[in-house]
C-alpha cells in the first residue's frame, strides 16, 4: 500500500480543495486510469477519510460515476491570532468551516500566556463538543508576526510587541493532545487559501495583502511561498513607501506602509479614535467615505494612494498574476481604488502590470483561519494512511 | 544512452560550474557510484564534451582518480548589450572567455538595426578566428530591458527607448547560423551568474543589484529566479523610494530607485557632466570621494542614503541570504556602505536582515556576460548528446 501514498495524497488534496468529484473527473485530473482512481478510493474509504455517493440528482438508470467526497467526520482544529481577536474553528475536510469559538483580544502588548490559555480553552471545547466518531486529524495556528519554521516560535509581532515568544510549543501543551500545532503567518497563510480555493485559484504568481491592525504580506512566486533565507520573506507592511515625513510605525521606522495604510493611519486621517475592534472602525470609515462624509473621503483618498504606491512596487518586483487585498484592506481597497489605480499607472512598468489583476479576497474574514486549516491538514495529506493511523493510535 | 542523458547533463554542469573534478568527488557531488561516474565520463568523452586526464602534481605511483575537465573545444558566443558598450565574447565551457571583442554604442535611442548589425559582425569575427576543431555550442544574449521569455523580444528598455523589438530573432537571423539566441535581461543573468560561480554560490535566496546607466534587479527564490506571470519580475530599479521630490526617471514615473541612485543621479549630485562611457564616470566620482572630494563624497552619501532605503526595502521582502551589487553599484556600493547599513539599520526588520550578508559582484564586470553564456549552454546542458549532435550536424 506504500506505493501508493503520493497518489493518495494527491486524490484526497483534490477533494480537499475542490470537494465532491466524480472518479471519472478524479481519473482526468489526476492523469490515472479509472482502475487506479478505484484502488486509491478504496484505501481512503477504508481509512475513513473519503465517502463515495451518487451523485445528487441521478435517477436509476445507467451508471453514473460514483462521487468522492471528503469524509465529514474529519477536521482540524484551526486557531486565528489576530491583534484584537482570537478565533477557533473545527475546519472539515474539504474546508467547511464547522464550528466556531471567538474571544476578544485586548491590545496589552506581550500576552503570551493569556492568549495560549483563552485559545486552549476554546479550542478543547470545540474538541468536546465535536460529533461522537469524527476525529481531529491536525492543528494550525495563524499568527500576526513573523514565524520561525518549524517550532511556531514568533520571532517578532510588532503590532503585538511579541518577540522570540515560543507560541507554537506552549499552545501545544495547553492543549496536551499530544501533537504539535503548526504555525504560520497570517499573510503567508491567507496568501496560501486564495490560491487554493479563493481568488487566486490557479495564478501561481499572486500576491495576498492582509490589513489588521498592521499590514501583512504573502507572495507566491511560481506557486510556492516565498520563504527567504529563514522563511521571514513577505515582510510587505514594512517597506518604506514615504520616507520624507512618515508616520511612525509600531516597528520602529517610519513611512512603512503599514505606517501609512493600516488601522491607524486610516482613523487618524478620518479623525476618528481607534476602537475595541480595528475592524469594524474600518469599514464604517470606507462606507462613510462612500456614502459621501467629507472626511471619512479624503481620508480613504490619503490612504489608497499609499497604498497604491506599495501595490506599484510591488508590481514592479513581483510581475504577479493578481494582487488579492484581505482583512480590513477589502473595504479600504474597494472605496480607494481609484486612488490604488491611479498610482500604478503611474509608477508600474506598463509591462508588469499588463495582466496583473487587483481583487478582493474571496475567502473575506475566513482567508486566515482556512490557511491555519490547510496547515493542520498538511501531515494528513502528504501521507492520508500514516498520519492518520498515528494519530488515531494516539487517542 | 538516452536513459543516462538527465545525468550527463547533471555531470557536465558540476565541470562547467566548478571546473576540473576528480571522478571521486564527482561521485560524491552526484550520490551516485563511480562505475557509474565512468560510465558517464566515457559517453561525455566520446562526444568531446569533456577530457580526463591525470591530476597536475601527481607521481606515478597509486592510482590517482583522473580528473574530468571541460573540453577546451567547447564554446558558446555570449552577447552583452549594455547602455552604451557592446561586447561579445566566446566563453568555453568551464566558464573561461577565451576571446572577446568590445565597442562603443552610442546613446540615440531606438537603435536595433546598428546594434544588431555590430553584434553580428563581432560575432562573426569570433568565429572566424575559433581555433579549427572548436565547436560553438549555442549562443546566449544578455540585454539592459525587458525581455519576453521564448523568442527575446525586448519588450521594454528604459534606458535605450526600446519598445517590443525583436532583438533575439534579428540577432539570430543577421548571425545565420541556423541556430536562435537565448536573450535574457542583464540583471537576471547577472544574478544567475553569481549564484552559479559568483559570490552567492549555495545561497539560493539572493539578490543581485546591476547598476548600468540603470539599476536592474536579478532576484533568485528558493534557487530559482523570480520570473512572475510572464517573465517580467524583478524590475527593482523602478521601485518608487522617493515620492516627495524624486528626481524623474526614464521610464516616466519619477523617485524611481534607478532615478536616485543611477549614473545620472551621482553625476548630477556630484556636479558632473555625463561622459561617453559611464562605468568610468561613475568610478571618478567613488574614487574622489574616497579620497576626500568633498562634492564627491556629498553625491555618494546622497545616492548611498536612497541605494539603502532600496535595499532595506527588498531585506524586508525577500529576507535574503547575500544581497550582491553588480555593475556600477559595486564601486558605488564600496563607497556608500556605511549610508546602505543605516538605512538597513534603521528600515529593515531585525528578524529579516540578521542573517542577509552584503558584498559585491565577484565576477565584475563580467556577471552579465557569464550569464549569458550560462544561457548560450543551456540546451547542451539539458541533453547533452542530443543538442551537441544536432549542432555539430548542422555544419
Amino acid at each position: 500500500m506504500h506505493r501508493h501514498r503520493p497518489s493518495l495524497g494527491t486524490l484526497l488534496h483534490h477533494v480537499h480543495v475542490s470537494g465532491p468529484l466524480s472518479r471519472a473527473a478524479l481519473a482526468e485530473r489526476m492523469g490515472v486510469n479509472r482502475s487506479t482512481i478505484l484502488a486509491l478510493t478504496a484505501d481512503l474509504v477504508a481509512a475513513g477519510l473519503v465517502v463515495e455517493q451518487h451523485p445528487a440528482g441521478t435517477t436509476g438508470a445507467g451508471r453514473p460515476s460514483l462521487v468522492v467526497r471528503p469524509s465529514p467526520g474529519v477536521f482540524v482544529l484551526a486557531f486565528d491570532v489576530a491583534v484584537d481577536r482570537l478565533t477557533v474553528a473545527r475546519v472539515g475536510l474539504g474546508g467547511a468551516v464547522l464550528d466556531r469559538r471567538s474571544a476578544a483580544r485586548t491590545r496589552t502588548g506581550a500576552d503570551l500566556d493569556p492568549v495560549v490559555r483563552k485559545l486552549a480553552a476554546l479550542g478543547r471545547s470545540l474538541l468536546d463538543t465535536a460529533p461522537p466518531g469524527s476525529v481531529c486529524a491536525g492543528l494550525g495556528a495563524s499568527y500576526c508576526g513573523m514565524i520561525r519554521p518549524g517550532d511556531g516560535m514568533v520571532r517578532y509581532g510588532p503590532s503585538t510587541g511579541w518577540v522570540d515568544q515560543a507560541f507554537g510549543t506552549e499552545l501545544a501543551r495547553a492543549l496536551d493532545t499530544g501533537r504539535p500545532v503548526a504555525v504560520g503567518n497570517e499573510a503567508h497563510l491567507g496568501a496560501l487559501a486564495e490560491f487554493e480555493r479563493g481568488a487566486g485559484v490557479g495564478v501561481p504568481d499572486l500576491i495576498y495583502l492582509h490589513g489588521d491592525v498592521g499590514v501583512g504580506g504573502g507572495i507566491l512566486v511560481g506557486g510556492q511561498l516565498l520563504g527567504g533565507d529563514g522563511g521571514y520573506g513577505c515582510e510587505v507592511g514594512h517597506m518604506l513607501v514615504n520616507p520624507a515625513d512618515g508616520r511612525p510605525c509600531l516597528c520602529g521606522s517610519q513611512g512603512c506602509l503599514e505606517a501609512e495604510t493600516g488601522e491607524y493611519a486610516l482613523l487618524a486621517a478620518a479623525g476618528r479614535t481607534p476602537g475595541p475592534v480595528g475592524a469594524e472602525a474600518v469599514r464604517a470609515v470606507a462606507r462613510d467615505a462612500q456614502a459621501g462624509d467629507p472626511a471619512a473621503a479624503a481620508a480613504v483618498a490619503e490612504i489608497g494612494d499609499w497604498l497604491g504606491i506599495g501595490v506599484a512596487n510591488l508590481i514592479n518586483l513581483f510581475n504577479p498574476g493578481v494582487v488579492v487585498f484581505g482583512g480590513m484592506l477589502r473595504d479600504v481597497y474597494t472605496a480607494a481604488a481609484p486612488q490604488v489605480s491611479a498610482r500604478i499607472a503611474r509608477h508600474a512598468m506598463p509591462v508588469s502590470r499588463e495582466r496583473a489583476r487587483l481583487t478582493v479576497s474571496a475567502l473575506a474574514d475566513d482567508a486566515t483561519l482556512l490557511g491555519a486549516a490547510d496547515l493542520g491538514f498538511a501531515a494528513l495529506l502528504a501521507d492520508p494512511l500514516g498520519a492518520f493511523d498515528a494519530f488515531q493510535s494516539a487517542h
